[in-house]
């Protein structure tokens, strides 16, 4: 079974607080590694989970708020003091290369890895990023500056022989890999036997959707279609909906709202005003829509592949 | 008494652990606060010892090595979001202007207060800030990129009016404020009392140097000469003692020896790198060349009036 998981390393919006770390999240696809966002402390979180960070390759910001990027200068430079000599590559929807490099010129940093920077059009949902497994798609938000989501997509997984099968046709051993593959298989009697009945289904594939920060956008729906776990920010509650608006944050019931219509089969919110000490009022809140809703705070791991 | 102490807020050199936080110390001189460096997670130690950071005006900033000022762009941003309308200063003997509005403009900041720079000399010695009661000096020291620690000085302090002496000489109360501002007596028999008589020595002044980071560097002697409490880095063991010079910073024992021969009354040293689990071999090194040495670490308090 695939491992795809989510770890939770901060949940709070704008200024951190000794209970909550400012977003970020480790994204765990078969022992591959993508951070999502980085706010200040995040190297330190990792270090608290004993995350090996130089199994980090893909730094995914989805928007240049402090809160949500303030932590990327020294966990490049962490990076480096430990040896990295691997490629880096940072997605993002502004110019966090200008960032990036005027931190390491005023300290004379002269790292031993490169950073690759792939820019991501704020408009337009696109792909970004593939390898042969997994596809990472943007999601373009609403919020006041420039700010995607992005979607993580197990590509379709192949079709698994069938053991049984193989051995009530006698298949030879040296025609299991050509089967494998997709091969249908003759035997030497001439009987054509299709693939499809020597094989199972594939393992099912898997997808993540993260969100944050935005108001409610109901044009994220047909990318986020069938998602199995959707994380949006919640930083507010419906009591607050004039500021959340005026914000350009959402509400628990409005992320509700998005995870109900874009048929998700889980929900985590996160990115809470420090107005809530107690984020159950969001967790009641998002339930009277969505009842598969869970509070994505500091040190949760959620397992997506948990719904099927 | 005046009130005169320094909260260590982090000890760490280059990357933070769980235990040691990067450089950051908040002078406090009769509940004006002055922030001496500001590494990653800066606002959340200050936030941890209940530090109100509205009341920091004065940020002094060594240099721009990551771990010594990462934390100040998420420090402006709280401060702008609880409300600051009033002045913030930053010195630094680089151009942190520049990296402060880059990090403003790409998240489309607006602070509702004015930052001032003030650019510090790193080659030179000399008065970057003072009000009626403080000098603040530079010092330049010789570390790998441009780096200044700063002298923290009192003003002499005004005499004070003797109770005894203006009654043995029966002097009327409206004289009192002339005195006390350094005016003689003369009495209505004519006799001239000269204002010495009258009054007592000022409360002595303290003073505090902050010295990191630095290779051994003897030129900065005879700014800090009979300094009350000095901080100096004191990054690696003799052990490393190539290593220290190579990466221009400083042994325990070279701290031990700035101290002893500028006349200080008390050090403390910091900046450890994290291959001394147990600071203790720092401080035993550095005992062996001066007594009065303690240790810069997390949370630790030092009253800088203790030496008189």
């Amino acid at each position: 079974m695939t491992k795809f998981s989510v770890l939770i390393l901060g949940s709070a919006s704008a200024a951190p607080t000794l209970t909550r770390n400012q977003t970020a999240q480790l994204i765990n696809i078969d022992e591959q590694y993508y951070l999502m966002d980085c706010g200040e402390g995040t190297q330190l979180r990792l270090r608290e989970h004993k995350i090996k960070i130089q199994r980090i390759n893909h730094i995914f910001i989805s928007h240049l708020h402090g809160d949500h990027y303030l932590g990327l200068i020294g966990l490049i430079q962490t990076m480096h003091l430990l040896g990295r000599t691997s490629e880096l590559t940072i997605y993002c929807p502004s110019n966090i290369q200008e960032i990036v490099e005027v931190n390491l010129r005023v300290s004379e940093s002269h790292l031993k890895y490169p950073i690759v920077y792939k820019s991501v059009n704020p408009k337009k949902s696109e792909l970004v990023y593939e390898n042969d497994k997994l596809e990472v798609i943007s999601i373009p938000l609403k919020h006041r500056i420039a700010c995607s989501g992005y979607l993580f997509k197990e590509k379709p997984k192949p079709r698994r022989i069938n053991p049984k099968a193989i051995n009530a046709h006698n298949i030879p051993k040296y025609q299991i890999n050509k089967i494998k593959l997709g091969g249908d298989y003759t035997a030497e009697n001439g009987e054509f036997i299709n693939n499809r009945r020597l094989t199972l289904d594939g393992l099912p594939s898997f997808s993540y959707a993260f969100c944050s920060d935005t108001k409610y956008f109901e044009s994220i729906i047909p990318i986020i279609k069938d998602v199995d776990l959707l994380y949006h920010e919640a930083t507010f509650t419906e009591e607050h909906a004039d500021r959340a608006s005026k914000t350009y944050h959402s509400t628990a019931k409005q992320a509700a709202k998005i995870a109900k219509k874009s048929n998700a089969k889980q929900l985590i919110i996160g990115h809470f005003s420090n107005r809530y000490p107690d984020l159950n009022v969001l967790l009641r809140e998002s339930k009277t829509v969505f009842e598969k809703t869970k509070i994505a705070e500091e040190g949760k791991f959620f397992d997506v592949t948990f719904s099927k």
